[in-house]
């Protein structure tokens, strides 16, 4: 694809979860269509989408033709099918690619590929069965954390192990599913970059911003994030060389600890990222727009921030905060059934630029 | 309706042009569903919107269906016909009501109630045949516009005198249509005030903006407007005044022309307006979520701007703004065809707020 695509023309989203949805919306702000690709029925981003298709992520049938029907695909979760890539590709432009997505897949793959980069990270070792569990654990020390290599977000699959405890859960989960310990990183905070690469090469970042997690689910994002310019930079240029390695296209999502001045990467998400909502209401174009820009080739916007933010994620029922606060911007997913921990919304306060 | 909507509801929106569409949008961002009728084949609200409803307004047996599947109902445009308004109204809560609908669909009604709340306007007469408009020319001075009374828009349906000159296409209008002469007003500028109502009477205005016109459609929208803060402070009392003595319930743009330190009223659009569109780029709360707020009961949001900002549009072909330039924001249509003076967009470029 070298042409920006004109307005008017179709952007395939695999995935038709709020991520969609607020890509969908982003979308239509610019004069483009959206065909939402997703298994289940009345997914949130259907109801703003021109078209939905509804099958699973590997119905070639259904894949062929919504390529056929679309002038770019794009997706909202990492966790596609690599094989449902590769057949879109065949036919349409796909944007982030295959590479970005193996490598995000597998939390061992992603590890090796930042250690590879120089790029700081939590000690790590991979895990096959028990045996390796019990050296990974002599080697990293008494605070670990066993992650299954594959799928779990929001803090699932996971087990902390702290001395024996946690121990018993480690070594079920490691029988289960090949696995990745990571060494406990004594972090001051959370923070994460959300970076946009267009298809020119060009890279934008928006601020880092300061995240709370509780129970591994984000909780709040805050910018700015309180840390010191030059650690700001360093997550600032980290997560450009990131996508730059990676020719990659589209937003990303990096999540940095913070231990004093020092940086190591937690996680990379090939995609928007819950912690970048609150460029919705403090920036002038958002993480979903840019990810829109750069999908559809053209130029990315001017993603400086306008105003200091506070977003907070809605989960399980919304409650108090619906009816809205006046002066908080809410933003609801469409779903229809609340349980405890889904994220059904969230809302933005914005303050003074500091 | 005396509840507030729950997420999920369904709105329903009679129109589907670019006014719906970003209607849609604001409502999605509430997680609320949206239902467009229009009678055009792929009207831009339906791109965004859940469902789509294709008939014409007198389409007694689509009204009816459509009032049964939403759970309020809004306009876009001001030119629906009381007939189904009055229809849905039976079954379903239609906000804002039939009485601003009546009065602004006829410029005669519209100065007679502005003229009753002792609110400044262009002096004007009603003119129904070519004796009539030699009258009122003798009373109003050599220098009026003559305006159909009803429909028109964007600078149609209008002449200017001017002495002798347009006198002959003036009484062609007359002798078509019920008319009305104004005087023209030696305005130093032209400056909006978009205000919203919520249901429980709480009234809401944005700040006002300074507009220029060229050849009868709106051009720029530039905000702060530059006039004397007790002059801004009227318009906004003013807005208030008209939409309290209607009972409104939405957003509704009110047109001033300032001369000097005084104000008169131009026109009161009941709907969302173009000269609001800053308001997406510059407010946390923009003038379409303030619509759905009010229609849905919801309290309405902070509408206050973080930021100066002014708004072009975008006329016939999408021209020299797309791709977009990166510090400005861009808002297409979706239409498809672009002819002469048709809106397909509009830009919003921001500055600190002074």
């Amino acid at each position: 694809m070298t042409d920006p695509l004109p307005p008017g023309a179709v952007i395939g989203i695999l995935g038709g979860g709020q991520l969609g949805r607020m890509l969908a919306l982003a979308a239509a702000k610019l004069g483009l269509r959206t065909h939402v690709f997703d298994p289940a029925a009345d997914p949130p981003a259907g109801q703003v989408a021109a078209q939905a298709t509804r099958a699973r992520f590997d119905d070639q049938e259904a894949l062929a033709r919504f390529a056929a029907q679309v002038d770019a695909v794009t997706l909202e979760f990492e966790n596609i099918p690599p094989a449902a890539l590769d057949l879109i590709a065949r036919t349409t432009p796909v944007a982030p690619d295959g590479r970005a997505l193996q490598i995000s897949q597998d939390r061992l793959t992603e590890k090796d590929f930042l250690r590879n980069l120089g790029i700081a990270t939590a000690a790590y070792a991979a895990v096959d069965d028990t045996d390796g569990l019990a050296a990974a654990i002599g080697r990293l020390g008494p605070s670990t954390i066993l992650k299954t290599r594959r799928l779990g977000y929001d803090g699932k699959g996971q087990v902390r192990i702290e001395g024996d405890t946690g121990r018993d859960a480690a070594e079920a989960l490691c029988r289960e599913t090949p696995a990745i310990l990571e060494a406990v990183v004594p972090f001051d905070c959370e923070i994460s970059v959300i970076v946009a690469r267009g298809r020119d090469g060009a890279v934008a970042c928006f601020d880092p911003g300061r995240n709370r997690h509780a129970d591994g689910i984000l909780r709040e994002t805050t910018v700015p994030a309180g840390v010191a310019p030059s650690v700001a930079q360093d997550a600032v240029l980290t997560a450009g060389r990131i996508v730059n390695a990676l020719d990659y296209v589209g937003v990303m999502g990096v999540e940095f600890f913070v231990t004093g001045t020092a940086l190591s990467v937690n996680e990379v998400a090939p995609r928007v990222h819950n912690s970048g909502h609150w460029t919705q209401d403090a920036c002038l174009i958002d993480q979903f727009e840019q990810h829109i820009r750069a999908v559809a080739g053209w130029p990315l916007g001017d993603g400086r921030r306008h105003s200091d933010a506070v977003m907070t994620n809605l989960l399980g029922v919304a409650g108090p905060d619906w009816p809205p606060a006046p002066d908080a911007s809410l933003h609801l997913y469409g779903k229809a059934e609340p349980h405890p921990g889904r994220k059904m919304g969230h809302v933005t306060r914005i303050g003074r630029q500091t």
